[in-house]
């Protein structure tokens, strides 16, 4: 069971050099990569992403596509992206490289040694490290010590999104006291490497970052910064290979997704994580139970605490910055979930309560958790403690069974913040909007004002095929009111796996939902996108509409199914109201008027004004061929 | 000018007999059409879908779409679809038929007198009904007099949605009390007639039912009724023929549109609010000004009041149901949208401001409003009061602009209310989710409790091409918080005219937009069909989950991508897990198990059941060859 096969067997199944040809490479449109240094460390280079527009200047956003939309760059799946912070974690000087835990067919679900790996690629190898003896590698360690780390410093100026070199022409007093935002108990300001070290040592905010992901590009999850969204990909039992998720990957990245969870099943589990780690400029996270359920071949009251801890082990060492533990499924939680509409829905969930009631016993992954939290903070891997109890269905939203599995999920939270390991939780799933509220307040106040990492929620359970959209609307209520990262929700939801274009409507779904959020929140500078896109449009600046739009080439392609001609593209007009008449353009007249409008001059209506508009009048509209 | 074509001429254009064949006939999946008799008046047949489940029982729900998914029914859509109504409007013996108006080429955008009509159907003439001289064919009128009309009797059926026959499976004390709903003032309750009535008289709801659209199925629009969703369609100056509307009109009311309103522009409006009207089961909503421009050639300072008066007439005679108008644009609002981002975005508003700031006049709409009054209760034309005003961009929402127009359409309403007329509010548009409840207050507030019907609102102006999902946010959140008619928005938004696929998406965001926010307000009732859905999904019924859900369709489509077999579809596994292991089935297997499990015995961990657990552990899983 042990043997390895040789690498010039293996590389049979690589991945072949076609692959990296599959990945999607080009820039968005009319947008190239800036590098922004940090004021504090010029070797800090964030990037981000600038869009120029067509009257001359250019807006910086936050990128979460990493190195793909450089053109720039050169990258081959086969080998992985650039490093960028090995160097960081080598000056903090308190970790040591090792002989890694020797790599094992069952890791890829192979029990029959004369099958061997497929897709096993040497040259994504890397020899791990870990904490030496006695240390604490967690950014909460740091942070709790007063040390603003390399990855804070970076988040600093990542959230920041180059703003202050903005001058915001949009801004009015008026204005501004209109839409503030309304925080509801956020704490939001320009964010500064301190404030960034403080929300990360109280708890308030993580970063996922496992010191042997280098690849990564810092961010971070917390209430008081943007929020995020992650997206699913990973194969299955049934269908995909390695080489769609990794394009899946850098396409939820490419669209805006914060994180990706690797949900893979069945067979080559470990060698397909290999390939996204590798190539993942954004956090990596894993449910590594699903791992560890087909190394005893499906059965799940064959798990054991041992072979759940060597996958935690064998997956720190790959980089996975943040695991999926569902040790809040208490025994005596079980039969609250008998009178559910719909039981126990979650996977990893359902996996322990089987193994709970198997054994009577409360399952190892509670009764070791003090034991999990060691290896944790040797690599920096954050929890994201599972609900494995979340509703499945409105009917079971915010019952017994929920809750308590929650109030143990902040008992355990306190357990992880002895040991400084970052955390965050995870949230349901299935909840009519009313009661998306109480979610939130039981979150903040039994787990502390750890982050709140939710699916969704669903708002009604009458939509197959468009759960998106369902989940959508509950995602940006529950964001709003202070959950720090949004779990997408394709439309493939309940029916499927999420193809390409799955992948690319869930995310579009919480893009849409993170930014009203903060919208709402009234998170600084959220808002300029918005404003920057209205004024393109109300000025029929077609072009700078689409592309500071979250998807141009959608939009562009919808704009010309009605419009096609490159004419139409400068057009004073669109296909809603035709040439002849159009209310912005109207609109645009109106203001110039009103300009020379007084209020006393309207009460007094004078006659000259009058004529003066009328003679001007006939003049305003303007036909397609002009 | 007046020459009209005779019909022989016309009839050279008319839709052909193969348009009716372009119109979708089918019922929906395992779906017929079942006519639920009123108790007070077996007369009256109110039609729902009966949905057939795999377990032999049915579920019956509202119906939106007419004859068109009855079998049973020959439709011609030269000739318009059945008489509903005629008879109660007869027997109310206060309406007269007359020689209405005679069509003229410019209703249809036509000024030279050789070009004629296209698609004048003399089949789909009807000789107009109005009230007689000093009655009123008002609903709210025979409300006020507490009269309980045939159409009110129709909706209480209707709203109750058989539900009464119902045995709740899914109640208990638990369930009942955590999920009860917020309904936020609204007062929800089973309709009966006399509330019905009651809500009608008080202004707090409208039937928009003209008298001449007498194929009309009546329905509400009230905030303590269901929440409604409206689809826009309509030709404009650059494309779309007559029989795309038409089609589009049924496959919007197919997927559940409530109403819709008909916004062509350009040529052959009339004609194809002929053939809308003849052939719709929802009340038909215009914005006549639209069509008045048409006549003026599109300039906007040649409207006279006499144009657009004649134009009222003329769809009064026609049928349409509800008119927008934006009567709410005062000379002395329009120098309060100068500082905006966007200026005035309704196509209404901005063709009132500019007649406003041409003439230097309050505009017709407002001075002869009470002239308005008069025609709309002579045909019962429910008022939509238009928003001309509302904010195209969050950074104008909630501004001063678009609030002194909402305090102006409150003061409109007493007026109309005055003459007994129906009357709804428009609103916006773009809001941030924290800017919407505002909107709502101050609808309540200054205008009465009249029924408010919003545009989304969108709740962020940066995803073009998404804008069903940016809104169906807004809308899901206005609706729960008391908005009673959500206008849906399409992904073309901004960018062109909807196509059938686009109005499908539209109106499924808003379906789902409404029917959450009917469960967080509580309606009852409300959540019975996701309980029965999610039931279904939990016993791995994959054909009921398809046929319950709003579009049978695409759920089974996405499903069969995966897993096409037919044996699949009865498989109790899905393609997200795979057929070795599944928490939906593990689940209940746990429930089977905790039936037997005692909290006294958990704590007690007695090893004889513990035994037996792990021994029928072995056989829960189900091979997919099994």
């Amino acid at each position: 069971m042990n043997t390895i096969l040789s690498s010039s067997e293996a590389t049979a199944n690589l991945a072949s050099a076609s692959d990296t040809q599959k990945i999607t490479r080009t820039p968005l449109p009319a947008s190239k990569k800036a590098y922004v240094p940090s004021p504090n460390d010029p070797s800090i280079r964030v990037p981000m992403r600038e869009i120029s527009l067509t009257d001359g200047t250019a807006v910086t956003l936050y990128d979460t596509s990493g190195p793909y939309t450089d053109e720039t760059v050169e990258i081959d799946v086969n080998k992985g992206i650039a490093d960028v912070r090995s160097q960081w974690v080598l000056e903090r000087n308190d970790t040591e490289q090792y002989q890694g835990r020797e790599v094992q067919p069952q890791d890829n679900g192979h029990f029959d040694q004369d099958r061997g790996f497929q897709y096993y690629n040497d040259d994504l190898q890397r020899t791990p490290r870990r904490a030496i003896a006695g240390k604490n590698v967690s950014q909460m360690h740091y942070a709790r010590k007063g040390i603003i780390t390399k990855e804070m410093e970076y988040i600093a100026v990542r959230e920041n999104q180059a703003r202050e070199a903005l001058s915001n022409e949009f801004t009015t007093d008026e204005r501004n006291s209109r839409l503030k935002g309304n925080p509801l108990g956020a704490n939001l300001q320009p964010i500064t490497p301190e404030f960034v070290r403080k929300e990360v040592a109280e708890g308030r905010a993580i970063i996922p970052a496992n010191i042997n992901h280098t690849e990564l590009e810092p961010m971070i999850i917390g209430r008081n910064f943007l929020v995020k969204i992650n997206g699913n990909i990973g194969n299955s039992a049934l269908r995909s290979s390695i080489e769609e998720e990794v394009e899946k990957l850098v396409w939820s990245i490419r669209w805006g997704g914060d994180t990706i969870m690797d949900l893979s099943t069945g067979k080559n589990i470990h060698s397909t994580r290999d390939y996204i780690v590798r190539n993942s400029p954004v956090p990596v996270g894993t449910v590594p139970i699903y791992q560890a359920l087909e190394k005893v071949k499906g059965v799940a009251e064959d798990l054991t605490w041992e072979i759940f801890r060597d996958t935690l082990i064998e997956q720190a060492e790959q980089g996975v910055d943040y695991f999926t533990i569902h040790a809040g499924v208490r025994l005596h939680h079980i039969p609250m979930t008998v009178d559910r509409v719909t039981g126990i829905v979650s996977r990893g969930g359902s996996i322990m309560a089987k193994w709970c009631i198997a054994h009577h016993q409360e399952s190892f992954l509670y009764t070791h958790f003090e034991e999990i939290c060691h290896i944790m903070k040797a690599y920096d891997v954050s929890f994201s403690l599972g609900d494995g109890l979340r509703p499945g269905s409105l009917a079971d939203a915010n019952d017994e069974a929920q809750f308590a599995e929650l109030i143990t999920l902040g008992e355990l939270t306190k357990i992880a913040w002895k040991h400084d390991v970052q955390t965050m939780i995870e949230g349901p799933g299935h909840v009519p909007m009313h009661m998306i509220k109480e979610n939130m307040d039981m979150q903040l106040e039994h787990c502390h004002e750890a982050p709140f990492y939710t699916l969704g929620p669903l708002t009604t359970d009458i939509a197959p095929g468009y759960d998106h959209i369902t989940s959508g609307i509950g995602a940006a209520i529950i964001g709003w009111y202070g959950c720090a990262m949004l779990c997408y929700v394709t439309p493939k939801e309940h029916l499927g796996l999420p193809n390409k274009d799955d992948v690319k409507q869930g995310i579009m779904a919480y893009k849409i939902a993170a930014h009203a959020a903060d919208i709402a929140k009234g998170h600084p500078g959220a808002r300029y996108r918005d404003d920057l896109l209205s004024k393109a449009r109300f000025e029929f600046r077609w072009v700078d509409q689409f592309n500071l739009g979250l998807d141009p080439d959608t939009a562009r392609e919808y704009h010309d199914e009605t419009l096609p001609k490159d004419a139409a593209k400068v057009a004073h007009f669109c296909s809603m109201c035709g040439p002849k008449f159009c209310s912005m353009k109207i609109s645009q007249e109106v203001r110039d008027y009103s300009a020379d409008l007084k209020s006393a001059e309207i009460e007094a209506g004078m006659a000259k004004k009058s004529a003066e508009f009328a003679a001007a009048g006939a003049q305003i509209y303007v036909a397609q061929s002009e």
